[in-house]
């Protein structure tokens, strides 16, 4: 999403990323989908125990101040990381890691919610690191924190369920 | 934001808007700057005592579930829908209206609660109904509900403040 000669820190690197391995008809969405490419296409891998996605927005995602960031793509990025999040961390529950030929779990959104504690800066990438907690077999909750290079920018907590079996023939 | 041949039911008409009156240098957000043409050029404005915005997304702005909108968009309308209503609220509490010549206040966004109470199809209009409440002088409250045509998908929540005066001059 950089444009090039915006941007002089460098992004985290996600090697393996859970929106690789959606199938291709779930791989449209405009924040995570690989196939959109008009979208923003995040990436969420593991981090240790933690999870992260990380990218450095074009600066048409401008907010009404000017210089920062529109508060929709602060959300939309924690919505996309939560969602990734929780199915790496539900693939994993259930004994498989990407790469080893199984599709992991999708979740849905139920709820969001984002604390914005400063103004976020454009030209500069924005990473999420998330922890994923079970709250239910099919309900799961991720607390993250949103920084801009290196400076903590917003809070969000995602409340997801497993995608309901109606929605994955579609 | 609406392709030709997509969508049969129609938004809700906004005459006047608060982002009509924003400030040039204060009209690119991506979610509701008039001058951002790339961006969703969201526009709220009064409906009795209740604000409403109301547009149809591309469809490009596709979920994970085919045929369906993405989450952050969803909560990119309720951010910029509460702003505005809060704007379009406290202008009208310090004795004016659109087009009167004098600038609204501007609010940005400190939290945001998005309830995803059913998956937003593509291809029909959605309209944000908020309720604004002052919880203090500088600090406002935007509850609503969105609709894609009749059908409830989303509540929002959001808190805002007036804007800092140290982002007004940029």
């Amino acid at each position: 999403m950089n444009i090039e000669g915006e941007g002089t820190m460098k992004e985290t690197n996600v090697e393996k990323a859970i929106q690789d391995i959606y199938p291709d008809e779930h791989a449209w969405c405009f924040g995570c989908g690989r196939l959109n490419k008009e979208g923003h296409q995040l990436r969420t891998g593991w981090q240790g125990d933690k999870t992260v996605t990380s990218f450095t927005p074009d600066s048409k995602y401008s907010g009404g101040i000017p210089k920062f960031v529109y508060g929709g793509l602060i959300a939309s990025l924690f919505d996309c990381h939560s969602s990734g999040s929780a199915s790496l961390a539900m693939h994993r529950k259930n004994g498989h890691e990407i790469g080893d030929g199984v599709l992991p779990p999708r979740f849905v959104t139920e709820s969001l919610n984002v604390e914005y504690l400063k103004p976020t800066p454009q030209n500069v990438p924005l990473t999420a690191i998330g922890r994923v907690e079970e709250i239910h077999p099919k309900r799961w909750k991720v607390k993250s924190e949103m920084y801009a290079d290196d400076t903590l920018c917003a809070r969000g907590e995602v409340e997801l369920v497993v995608i309901p079996s109606e929605f994955e023939s579609r």
